[in-house]
């Protein structure tokens, strides 16, 4: 995987999910605006790159991935309009553009990430149209989408960690994994499974590569708190010890930085173990999962 | 229909409806718990009332109907969540019970709210689980619970409302008409088009019965305009004249108290004339159908 190879697939899913957003017109013009403005903010476009490339390396060759990919770039897409409102983290950047309820109101910054989680199923529903589609497999895609972003996924992980702050409670490791596991990794997992799953794959290695998913995401979260310790600043993008300063309980305050780099080299082995596990191949996808993790050994 | 037959229907439908609700235990705790405490609220349940009445009336009888009256519940209350939050109406109170931001805080509410929206998703999904359950009728009911939900339903008129209001904009016809139609009217909609689909109606009558809804949900929207200028405080449970105090451009004010009237019961009566042209019957649901629409002729 190299810088223009991840430029091109992030072309291509921006091509995709572009085609998917509501057009300008007619009444309600300004959640459409708003709509519009917080999905073409820009972003790695990660989770319809990981589905569109496990969809290939399990042999997928038609179009009904690409509502999906233009769905969970959508559910991505509210969680970050919610979190930044006023009520939430209060961020009025992000990537160097004002945030969405900085320009239309906080009113209309909630209105328009409902839309895009309503918009996120009308969109996925469109799959049903396409001539290839199985249904079968088309409705367990479906429910993925649904499990995973919801209470028993990324919105659990989510409000798990807003209570936590919320009460200024000092979590334990488990309801930390819990909130690793499911902020992130749910929809890192939803999208690698889907991308299985409308290919066809056999449900023992959607099975794998779910499980792949999920240590891909938990490890990329530890080593997130490890790099918030002795990271370079450039490189990740925020204060070294912003989470220290913020009395965060991170994994590495739980188990210690030693510890910490331990695991996350052990998940991290273990998740390039079970990809090739597989004996299917797509260079640049296991070169994404290696560039994600493994960052701090 | 009378009191007792309403409560029935009321007590049958919330039956239903909890039993969708998630569990509170396990990590995401406080979020089920505002989720469970904002559905448990109380309210009349009209939507899955609809729903299951007009599935009776087009001979269903089995319970795939179950998971969609619970979801349009769902979506119904997300949207009070939201809709009462600071930084949309600023609500407190909601059926004489604290709203659900004054309870959970305001970042917990927008959660909760996105939880019920997800979870509706999630729980219409179930309806492929039934046993007598079509494939192609059950994905066409999705398809509607989608888009009479979001920017095409009523999400868009809610996000016109809120943008007049923000912009302190004076609305012509079609934009009062658009928020009307959307608002209220796209649920009612959609619960009866499902009810009828998944009874397996022939599509001509699903159209007329969706016809029927949305004059039904308009109407009364134009009457409650009405209302809130000639009506009974006791009646209508809230202010007389609140709608001018707020300076809101209402039916009335566009068309004037008569012309509005002539309107209303033009709608009723086409409502009205329009059910009976299908010639089945359902004696109760056409008496909810006459309690909520000419109630000022």
């Amino acid at each position: 995987m190299n810088e223009s190879e991840m430029k091109m697939a992030r072309l291509r899913a921006e091509e995709i999910i572009y085609r998917y957003l509501p057009e300008e017109k007619g009444y309600p013009a300004t959640i459409v605006s708003a709509i519009n403005y917080s999905v073409k903010a820009g972003g790695k476009r990660l989770r319809p790159i990981f589905m569109y490339e496990t969809y290939k390396m399990f042999g997928g060759e038609g179009e009904v991935i690409e509502p999906f990919m233009a769905a969970i770039e959508m559910i991505h897409n509210y969680s970050l309009v919610h979190d930044d409102l006023e009520a939430m983290d209060n961020d009025e950047f992000r990537r160097g553009r004002k945030t969405t309820h900085v320009i239309y109101g906080e009113g209309m910054a909630v209105l328009a990430g409902d839309g895009l989680l309503n918009l996120a199923f009308e969109t996925a529903l469109k799959a049903f149209d396409v001539k290839e589609a199985d249904t079968g497999r088309t409705i367990r895609a479906l429910r993925v989408l649904a499990d995973k972003s919801g209470l028993h996924g990324m919105l659990g992980g989510q409000a798990c960690d807003v209570d936590a702050d919320q009460k200024k409670k000092k979590l334990d490791l488990d309801e930390l994994m819990y909130i690793h596991e499911n902020k992130t990794g749910a929809l890192i997992q939803a999208s690698m499974e889907i991308g299985a799953l409308l290919a066809g794959a056999p449900m023992k290695e959607v099975d794998i590569i779910s499980q792949v998913a999920l240590l891909v995401g938990t490890a990329f979260q530890i080593e997130d708190d490890i790099l918030d310790v002795e990271g370079d600043e450039k490189l990740i993008g925020k204060r070294v010890g912003s989470d220290e300063k913020n009395n965060k309980t991170t994994y590495v305050t739980l188990k210690g930085l030693e510890e910490s780099k331990k695991d996350a080299k052990e998940m991290s082995e273990k998740a390039t173990e079970l990809f090739d596990s597989i004996g299917r191949s797509n260079e640049f996808l296991r070169g994404l999962i290696l560039s994600m993790i493994g960052r701090t050994s």
